[in-house]
């Protein structure tokens, strides 16, 4: 039975949830897809999550393992197929708990840089799993400046092969996925040199264990780099290579070959390796941050409703926690956010696809621009959407706290995004770089891309707002986030030039604006999500209360945005402090006029009690009950632990005296 | 050897680091002794951490137990007492990786709620551990509102006895340390009923387990709550009570008592019990907050001189990434707080001693204030230096991430401090209370706690800051502050008068102006942290180079929270746009000038290697070396995963059409 306190918070709904979750999936029809996905993987015990916080990272990595496997066998019976449009769903169903991503990767990686006959020799092999890729590039000294990797491949022109070594420990590999346990192959990145020059990073493929008995190859050490955060399911590993020979055509060859006299030749175009990253980026946003999020937000808000604390009025019973002003700001303004991100997702997905079109055209203008958004938007919102589950989580008490609710895995996975693929603070300085550009070539009357014209079109004068209500309208504050990124590009841009022009270094310049560069770009997306989502709103139907609530949604973002981030509105006096406390009071109203829908809100998110995996989350509410059970089936319950026999007993039956 | 990278830092040390330790540690002679009892610890094998990232959770708790059973041999062996100057030390030097914490608050409150006859049976029994004891207050529905807690304890006339039950599952006791598996004893907080009349909450003893074998006593159910975020060594517990009765000495009766004949007499102060809570909110910042937070400094920055990632020059090595400008701004600001918050805990802790002067003295006024301050300073250090150490953590990328780093632990482990003795947000609203009560005392000519006069001396004017070296100038950042929580506390003071005028009911007044009141209390604590630095430094003398380094790091932690919260200064104009270009100029300059100081002021934290357990963070800079050496020893490196026979071998070997 549903809690009583979570039932009511159903009944008053302003708005269909069914419809909203139909058109957050894009459509009934894929809700139902979605549904079918979920409901198969779920009925399969194979899949179960049950155990996960209980278990040992050996245990989680054997689970991903027989996971993965089994993944095979259920699509194959299903009819699913890898490029299938079930496929999407598959991962969410499996909350990501399954190993081999990193052999997609490695089979990404050999189609989108091996010639055709590399393609056709390794792909198929990979597709039937008569080996295990991985993809080595980064190294325990050497992230994201990728020049910078120190393994090494020579080519022996004697023996027609290459020697991978590396040459020192900082040069090691170090936390390629599927590597440390699982893969027989792997994708290593590695300095080429031919006839004493070096050629610059290249691809080699390379066996690592024996496909007979799982042995390492000779030459090879590798292994496993041990306990993180999270990701106990992954088999993170190392790789360390001692004169390990490869034949000359294990170098992906699609742009560049050694030919047999050791001829050097580069072909085609290096950019495109930008989109293989642009893409990863952005398809990092929807699966481990958007949905996280979401989640996230489901577990803290229904248990925001069940739980009770304190009383608000005197005389009358404890307070459910939603109703404190202080629990709403934690939790609402991380629900407006929830839904921000997924519109911004979409909107970066059809720039994608936009520029891919161009790309099979051969025109490649659209790179940077795409280069630069897929780099922002990363940084922003996989650093957003960490800190808002670490509020959900911290806004769920001691319970939160435990692994039972689901919280911390999800905090805890999350906070790696805002690692892998490109730290993010790297990844900000390359769209301030971008943004920088644009703002030099508008400022001269040179065109850029649409996306940033605003650079261009800077108005004079302050805010027009006269009352706490014209904070409610989206231009209102458009153009409040749209000015202050503005000034933010600007007022750096200047400062680069002066400092320039004083005498200090380029170099030394750009190092000193950094701070500023990483908050102008921050600004920027910032921007683009508030007028991606007021943008989203307007196009809504007016039907079943969908867009009302949306437009709320969208206020709060964005107030909440600004209300967090006065010091860069009120800096020049765009928007005065009169303004900012009627900002703060529309802000604050909006809190009680989302409050009532937040269960519905949450609800429309769909998932399952299974997916969500948390004692606290679960749709009927039971969260004391679930807390109990749950934690009944955990390992330090099962026997009397040995401490009593070793230690306690001797201390409590002897004296310390005799001790 | 030493990391040439990380031996050259130490090179150019602008002070003393030896004569720094000292200071930190209030004279030489407690560095001594300190040093003392880390070498004590350290030399014996039983305390060692070096395993503690790969162990289970039952692992981590029997590892505990056998500590705290051992380190009472030890004690006895050193002759260090309880209560003896060695004492603060021994936490420090097991990292609080040890059992019977709660033990410790079991015989705390029966010392102080206690009458003289039950302190007489009970502490001889717990000193000498003839039982274990635990401190059962929290529930599972219940937790900082004391109030609503629902377990019942009913004297029952016939038998002179309570009997204590659960009468509902949100009535259980969860989360109490020690009581999972280890307490023979708890003291039970629970509503006392006589003669069917409530007479709130009350302490308690009941023993759970047997002292013959452990098991159960009749009527109780108990156990282990499970896996949570850290604290794996210790067994936070469930209890649920049926019928349990306890003899009516049980119940801690110092303040109020149940005679035979079931008259309920309540003697002394209550006033006291807030003083508990003071107490040990006070004691949590030291272990639990600063040394964590300074661990995590000197983990990070010492990473940060030996990684180097992409070049800032052309042609030149790759850079230490603690040159960039991004990677300063992230940790300076970090280590500047440790050191602030280090001296606002000597300011509490002579607070605290005055106060309880005075209350040796029968003299309660000084109750309030105290009240106030513990809770607030709990909340505003306590997540300030969660927020720092995840700042760390993510600073030092992929490797940070790994729990051999050691910054995971210390952020899991400090981000349950946010949570227990209090949760944040309602501790800030209790310190707003306060001022706001003082705000209104003081503003109608009514005398207020010397600490708050200052609401009473609002200056009307502007910042007087004329250039950027201004800023640098304690009087004009600390009147900034000053002003900025005086603002914040007479604007919602004044908020919540006018929407009482205006007929809202007092506490949905309150409760309106929780999000803005919350605020005011974290500035009045910034401002009185920033306010005591600068005395800290005014005293200090002009010896050894201290002085001038300590004034940057107050510069920088002073500056650092302007320019983060520029809202609230930038507000009503008392520093301009212009001012805070100026602010942003002077601090990022401050941190090109801390910078050559880094790894000397996290240094003088002095930590040994084995107190830091970081791969990265060891004294020599050897991280790569060391991270490559641990991972050796997880256990998913012991041997070949079973994963392989089951999964991965008729993977490789049939093809997926035979699976």
């Amino acid at each position: 039975s549903v809690n009583p306190d979570l039932a009511s918070e159903r009944q008053t709904a302003s708005f269909s949830v069914e419809k909203l979750t139909a058109w957050l999936d894009g459509g009934a029809e894929q809700t139902r897809m979605r549904r079918a996905v979920v409901a198969a993987i779920e009925s399969d015990p194979v899949f179960s999550r049950e155990d996960q916080y209980f278990q040992s990272q050996n245990e989680r990595y054997e689970a991903a393992v027989r996971k993965a496997v089994h993944l095979q066998k259920k699509m194959h019976k299903m009819g699913w197929t890898e490029d299938g449009p079930e496929n999407k769903y598959i991962y969410r169903a499996l909350s990501g708990d399954v190993a081999f991503l990193l052999h997609r990767v490695f089979m990404r990686s050999i189609s989108m840089l091996g010639s055709d006959k590399q393609i056709g020799k390794w792909i198929p092999l990979a597709t039937h799993y008569q080996l295990i890729g991985s993809y080595a590039q980064t190294e325990l000294g050497h992230g994201t400046y990728i020049q910078g990797l120190e393994t090494t491949a020579v080519f022996d022109i004697t023996t027609q092969e290459f020697i991978l070594n590396t040459p020192k420990i900082s040069a090691m590999k170090w936390w390629p996925g599927d590597m440390g346990r699982s893969a027989t192959h792997t994708v290593v990145f590695a300095q080429l040199y031919v006839h004493g020059n070096c050629y610059g990073v290249h691809p080699f493929i390379v066996q690592i264990r024996s496909l007979r008995d799982h042995s390492l190859c000779p030459g090879i050490t590798a292994g496993d780099i041990g306990p993180k955060m999270n990701f106990e399911h992954v088999d993170n590993g190392y790789l360390m290579l001692q004169n390990v020979r490869v034949p000359r055509e294990n170098m992906l060859n699609k742009f560049c070959e050694v030919q047999p006299d050791g001829t050097y030749v580069r072909r085609g175009s290096q950019k495109i390796n930008y989109f293989t990253m642009t893409s990863v980026r952005i398809s990092v946003l929807s699966d481990e941050v958007i949905i996280p999020l979401m989640k996230a937000c489901t577990i803290a808000i229904r248990y925001s409703v069940v739980r009770r604390q304190s009383k608000l009025k005197p005389g009358e019973q404890e307070a459910k926690i939603l109703d404190c002003q202080t629990q709403q700001e934690k939790l609402l303004p991380q629900l407006a956010a929830a839904y921000a991100f997924h519109f911004i997702n979409d909107y970066l997905q059809e720039l994608f696809d936009n520029g891919y079109r161009e790309i099979q055209r051969k025109n490649f203008d659209t790179l940077p621009e795409l280069h630069a958004f897929s780099s922002g938007f990363k940084a922003m919102v996989t650093q957003y959407g960490t800190s808002a589950v670490e509020i959900c989580l911290r806004a769920c008490g001691g319970h939160g706290y435990s692994l039972l609710s689901g919280l911390p895995s999800l905090y805890t996975k999350m906070l790696a995004s805002c690692i892998y693929e490109g730290e993010n603070t790297i990844l900000l300085l390359q769209t301030a770089r971008f943004l920088i550009k644009c703002f030099m070539a508008a400022s001269t009357g040179q065109p850029v891309p649409p996306s940033v014209t605003y650079l261009a079109a800077v108005k004079p004068g302050n805010c027009p707002a006269k009352t706490k209500l014209d904070f409610l309208s989206p231009d209102i504050y458009t153009e409040a986030y749209q000015h202050t990124a503005v000034r933010l590009i600007s007022s750096t841009a200047a400062k680069l030039q002066d400092l320039i022009q004083s005498g200090v270094k380029k170099h030394d310049a750009w190092n000193q604006c950094t701070v500023q560069l990483a908050q102008a770009a921050k600004a920027h997306c910032h921007y683009i999500t508030v007028k991606n989502f007021a943008e989203t709103v307007e196009k809504l139907e007016t039907k079943a209360g969908i867009q009302k609530i949306m437009k709320h949604l969208c206020d709060l973002f964005a107030l909440h945005g600004i209300f967090s981030n006065a010091g860069a509105f009120l800096h020049d006096g765009y928007i005065s402090g009169a303004q900012m406390d009627m900002v703060t009071a529309s802000y604050l109203d909006l809190l009680a006029v989302i409050r009532p829908d937040a269960v519905p809100l949450v609800d429309a998110f769909d998932f399952t009690d299974k997916n969500l995996n948390s004692a606290l989350g679960s749709y009927d509410g039971q969260i004391y009950q679930r807390l109990y059970e749950w934690a009944q089936k955990s390992p330090t319950n099962k026997q009397m632990s040995p401490a009593y026999e070793r230690y306690l007993k001797p201390l409590l039956h002897n004296t310390l005296s005799k001790l």
